[in-house]
């Protein structure tokens, strides 16, 4: 599209958006023994930030958070949560903005008095598997891309505060969230599942007292060995009884201390 | 006031604030071995609300919380913690605005413009002592008082959903919240401190193991007995060490589970 397509664009998302209120989601997936942070880049900057969109006003605010992840990963049924809202009166760096307007040719009209609002934003946190994503960039960005946790890019505006709370509600509520479920693939190892706890928690857990809690909890299957070559040496394979998951976690999986 | 000035003082309040997006705030309280909430009654009406407002232009979203809150109870020093954000694009019946606005005399002009608007709404949880508050009118509202938490009244729009957020956020938060240095006397029992956790866990506890698991956290400080009369026999009175409450609050109290 040409510039004055995207424009076009704009202005008439802009027209049906609700004033001063934004949505900013924090998409974590699992790769590598890393959580991983779905992550853009602002055409023609070194500018990162995190997906995010506005409010249709005929729309709900956790609609809105939906729409913005199905358009950036092509995933229909995502896990996600709400988990704080941003809303200091100044959050961040307004002089970021003005590069960003204006490295991608939106430094006008409408669109300009837009994003010079002051914008509250509504933190959403997703759980997802990150092979199964068909990843996607917008008329501001150039780039997307899954950053390490440990390794996160320069981020605009309050976007690493942002990112920080998500990594935190994930730590303090991994009872009641569904992170095995979402995070591993479907086939696992208990060693795997426990370094998926020790990443989150940011602590090494007792090997012993894992398998035993997590084997008691009863939302595990497990796979009948392959008796072929040395297959039998392996360990176990596991995946989980997604019903029973479900329920556990209405009440709080209350495992982990 | 008359009408007149009370107009121009919503009008000057409207001016000065930022649109669709408003603060309410759950704020509980615990005496008699309740729950408390504090609420509104609109006037004219049988409609209560919690206590809430809206954003000024340049004003911290928390900010504004807070400036609420001590006008509402004269506290200024106040637990207060952001909970969750309702964004529902229709968030109750907007046939109670009219009765509201109506009954108040407030339907005319701007304000009336201002409160058919869609809200996006931040809920605040705030845990206070009952016994220091100074209650305090506003002037939608013609009657202010502490409702317990099985015996709500007839809320608008969102409000009960509002509240059930919030005590479901206390239950689950419980490790990390002040509830017993906020919502307890200065003095108290270690009976008296269980009996709190269990009205907010909805469960009982056991005795012993209360006991013994609190004590070892050693955060309570145990106060020497008066030796007079039948004074020997009552339980020890016990006060919170308030730094190392304070401390064990940021790692998680973790006692409970």
């Amino acid at each position: 599209m040409d510039r004055e397509n995207l424009l076009d664009q704009m202005q008439t998302e802009i027209k049906n958006s609700i004033p001063s209120h934004s949505v900013d989601c924090v998409v974590i997936g699992y790769s590598e023994e890393k959580l991983k942070v779905l992550t853009l880049k602002f055409k023609n900057t070194e500018l990162w930030s995190l997906p995010g969109g506005f409010i249709e006003k005929e729309e709900d605010l956790d609609a809105a958070a939906l729409r913005v992840l199905e358009f950036r990963t092509g995933l229909q049924h995502i896990f996600l949560e709400q988990f704080y809202t941003f809303g200091a009166k100044s959050r961040g760096d307004k002089q970021q903005i003005n590069t960003i307007l204006k490295k991608s040719g939106m430094h006008s009209g409408i669109a300009e008095t837009w994003f010079r609002q002051r914008f509250i934003s509504t933190g959403y946190m997703a759980l997802i598997n990150v092979d199964k994503c068909a990843l996607r960039l917008d008329i501001l960005s150039d780039e997307i891309a899954w950053k390490s946790h440990d390794e996160l890019p320069f981020f605009v505006l309050d976007h690493k505060e942002i990112v920080g709370k998500a990594l935190q509600h994930l730590r303090n509520q991994i009872n009641y969230l569904p992170v095995g479920i979402t995070l591993l693939p479907e086939i696992f190892t208990i060693k795997e599942l426990q370094k998926l706890y020790e990443i989150i928690l940011q602590k090494p857990l007792d090997r012993g007292n894992f398998q035993r809690k997590i084997l008691k909890l009863g939302i595990l299957i497990r796979l009948e060995k392959q008796l072929l070559g040395k297959a039998h040496k392996a360990p176990y394979l596991y995946k989980f009884d997604t019903k029973k998951y479900k329920e556990l976690l209405e009440s709080g999986i209350g495992f982990i201390s």
